[in-house]
């Protein structure tokens, strides 16, 4: 056991403070990880204030962790002390159910184990995240960052990176595709871009005209205001895929009847019921398709991040100073980040 | 043209009576056909009562053709006069979109001509449907009755036929696979059929306990009550595919919980709004997928009956004089037969 500096809630309402946990003695084959960086997913923010209703206080959030290994455990001999590794949104899973021998640990039967707020599940201790000096994890759960890649600009591919790669790949988007990519925030951003390294045409849909330069700075090469019928109407039949990363309740069906036939539209982002209720005669109508995608699994997570170092795509981040974690959640919460802090770990260890 | 003698609807109201309607000079890819049989679907009660509010009267409903060729025009070179010959939902479409040339003519993106209720693509007249003697059909959009099979119980094959086979083809069921089949209607007693027929494990989900013993009749190797909470429970992420048949609406989040990861949710009857709302963490977590599916193209339309002379399957009918078709439509809206009504239309043409 050692002690590490970290930040943590201890209240819906207390905001995140310093604090200090024990990281477990290694067992056989753990990697001891010392944190440079850790992305700051929204999705943090909703285990913080305990949105979902299932945290654990004291939660320390954090699942897109870029490091260095300190140590490693006798049986590991993938990672070495001093490897550049990254740890996303698990630690864990049964290791034996048909999911996880796919190597999709996102879908495990039991369920994985999460990289914070989690139940380890051998000593059955709370899992703590990447706001924190140090963490440990089996290897199994560990990733090669690729030297090609800014380690500080690789961390959000964790969550952000693999949670948009993963369905344009298993859905098999290539060159010449039409993918509209609906909402720009972290997940959006990350979609544009790898969209674009498949061969896809892609559009961005937003909803606000001031944000039409924004998408084709991004790389949109087309931009529909989803606000604007006219706009919608031109469109109608004519995407291939919609890969849908808003995290609230939106009406699917102007979206839906702008699929042609076989059209996919991936929802990424939405894990509350879909009102305005979905019309099924628009799946029935086209053959189109409603689909859902969590993350990715281990061995994608290490393609996501092979891949962004061979067609050199990073994340837009903009690096954080965790003693200001409380207004990032602010500014996260108004949309104003393009388009995703970091955390710059060494504020942590240099006022710890 | 000529006259032939049919029953049609003329008004919300007035149920079916005989109606003599003028059938069109032949075109040059025109096949004439004498009625034989033609199978009573719901979907022709809805236009006859003009549920869905498009209904042009005069109609005469049917798309569950079949008859003999008694004339061609001067370009058919695949039909005879005296084949046995099926005519299904579609008489027309553009023929030079994506999915016709595909042959998804179901998917025709200017839409594809109705086999009643539609409107000629030539002449602009209002296309009238099987309650006939005879009917005059493009013959792109005639297919052949393969000469094993009971020409009566393979009516409904042209339309309760594919709109099952089509999605689990489509879908890749195969042996082993753990299908599910919701309804036990027109539809339902079809997919159950198709899917043993491809090597599935069936289970039919019925609302009734008193109903489990028809559905192993019907092939099913499990049944489960679906009102029964402790059954679906123990299913809980079993199933690799989802038929389901149901035209009304329903809870699809018990369903989507026993699909297994990737599983396929399949709807083919459903055309409202989903209400209850649709649970979209049920697709994420699993990476699940909703689907629609409509008929099937024309030549999936014969290649489902050429499967069913190769697998001996045909549709459960019951025999139905046209003169008693508004009390048939009662007992159909009760539920109340096995599997589906086909008229004899000797019956017409002996009182016609």
């Amino acid at each position: 056991m050692s002690e590490a500096q970290a930040f943590a809630a201890h209240s819906e309402q207390s905001g995140l403070a310093p604090f200090t946990l024990e990281r477990r003695a290694l067992r056989p084959d753990d990697v001891a990880i010392d944190i440079d960086y850790c992305g700051v997913c929204h999705t943090d923010i909703h285990f913080a204030q305990n949105d979902w209703g299932m945290t654990q206080y004291p939660v320390v959030p954090g699942h897109e962790i870029v490091g260095r290994v300190s140590a490693v455990g006798d049986a590991v001999t993938g990672f070495r002390p001093g490897d550049v590794v990254g740890v996303g949104c698990m630690v864990d899973a049964c290791r034996q159910c048909e999911p996880c021998q796919e190597g999709l640990e996102q879908y495990c039967i039991e369920g994985p184990t999460l990289t914070y707020n989690g139940q380890d599940r051998h000593d059955h201790s709370i899992t703590f995240g990447g706001y924190s000096e140090a963490i440990v994890v089996s290897d199994r759960f560990v990733v090669n960052i690729p030297e090609q890649l800014d380690p500080a600009a690789a961390a959000p591919l964790l969550c952000a990176g693999i949670t948009t790669y993963s369905p344009l790949r298993h859905y098999g988007v290539k060159a010449g595709d039409k993918v509209g990519v609906i909402g720009m925030g972290g997940l959006g951003h990350m979609g544009i871009k790898f969209a674009k390294a498949l061969g896809a045409e892609v559009t961005v849909f937003t909803r606000s005209e001031n944000k039409v330069d924004e998408a084709k700075s991004q790389g949109a090469e087309h931009v529909i205001v989803s606000t604007d019928e006219a706009q919608m109407e031109a469109a109608a039949g004519s995407f291939d895929f919609m890969l849908d990363t808003v995290p609230v309740q939106h009406d699917l069906n102007p979206y839906l009847a702008l699929l042609r036939h076989d059209g996919t539209h991936i929802l990424v982002g939405l894990v509350e019921p879909i009102e305005p209720a979905l019309h099924a005669g628009s799946l029935i109508f086209g053959r189109r398709v409603l689909a859902g995608s969590l993350i990715g699994g281990m061995p994608e997570t290490q393609e996501v991040l092979d891949f962004c170092a061979k067609h050199d795509i990073t994340c837009d981040v903009e690096m954080l100073d965790i003693h200001n974690i409380n207004a990032a959640y602010e500014r996260v919460k108004q949309g104003d980040v393009k388009y995703r802090f970091v955390i710059d770990m060494a504020t942590l260890k240099g006022n710890g």
